[in-house]
């Protein structure tokens, strides 16, 4: 089903510099897709108007969760895959596992679950494979504050439990998918990293064109 | 977490004479809600909409079966649980089955796949009782056509194929629920069909009011 393209997607909190790096890698690469749901799919766009539509306080997490999944599929189909078969290399800013260790781990629903409904969505698309940007939360929303010109604040640090949930959920996923996923410390300068990223993408991606 | 509710769901193509039967059920009820989805719940009205706008030609069958589990959930959670909570016998026209026999087993996305998702969406919620309308779709069609007040057409023998597969997909759910699903031929007059389903509600469900 994916010919010869070369499905990779990007993992990790804000703050850790993930489409920062993103953007450069795809300047490196030849025939590439860069995308991040809903990917200006119309549907998907508007599954997600639902989901973000401020009016539907009433959303449970388990209707949001069933939302998300309905968007990934309708771009994997409508964007991801076509690409794939058109052998290019696609980058997908977030995927599945956004969606296992902020849904899954973080808020409560289950791993399993959440990847129940997923493994419908994708079937056999699953990434080849999964860059995770790896940050400490305090790091990560110090940069956040950074962006936005201001100091850290009480929100910030009272949402400091959550990151580090998120991220013990990013732990589980390594463990349950050594092959697939690959952790990128994030703590260095945007060189650093884009250069490790780099070189794990040489690695573990036999066909990836030459990168400069 | 039903308290002392009863759910109850009605099954079956359309022809059987479900909605007509499950009026004249509600009327001999106190203390019923009458439901089907997404019954004028906002949120999942919404995703109703955007599965039902008919400029979505790219809509890909996952996608919509995702969809319909998520107004499921959300009709679930904010209609039907709370009247469950109160006590009330919940009388859902159509509900997981409908899905798994039309969209698993008729259109082909596998009965096991499209339950899970379900399985997600309604957590412990399982209806306590399901009536199955039982039709020959000959006979189905038959009575369509004459509500319509039309001849049966070349498009309703076509589609005849199809409701023979979905008739298949509920006798296979009900070998795998014999307590949950009770089948009745739903080939007699109204008053024949509205008499049996009352006896199998009176003699499955131990604590329903006493019926007229």
């Amino acid at each position: 089903m994916k010919e010869n393209g070369i499905f990779i997607t990007f993992e990790g909190p804000d703050g850790a510099g993930k489409t920062t790096i993103i953007n450069l890698i795809a300047k490196e690469l030849n025939d590439v897709l860069l995308t991040r749901e809903p990917g200006g799919i119309e549907i998907a766009e508007q599954i997600r108007r639902v989901i973000l539509d401020k009016e539907n306080t009433a959303m449970d997490s388990r209707t949001e969760a069933l939302l998300y999944a309905a968007a990934r599929r309708q771009h994997l189909i409508e964007k991801v895959k076509p690409a794939l078969e058109e052998g290019k290399i696609v980058l997908c800013d977030r995927f599945v596992d956004s969606s296992l260790a902020y849904q899954g781990y973080a808020r409560g629903l289950g791993m399993d679950e959440v990847y129940a409904i997923n493994e419908f969505a994708i079937e056999d698309l699953m990434p080849d494979l999964t860059i995770y940007f790896d940050i400490e939360p305090e790091l990560g929303i110090t940069r956040i504050s950074k962006n936005k010109g201001r100091e850290v604040n009480r929100l910030d640090l009272e949402n400091l439990d959550f990151h580090r949930k998120v991220r013990e959920g990013y732990q589980l996923l390594m463990e349950r998918f050594p092959d697939r996923i690959v952790r990128i410390d994030a703590s260095g300068t945007v060189d650093e990293v884009f250069e490790n990223t780099l070189n794990v993408m040489r690695g573990r991606i036999a066909n990836i064109r030459p990168l400069s």
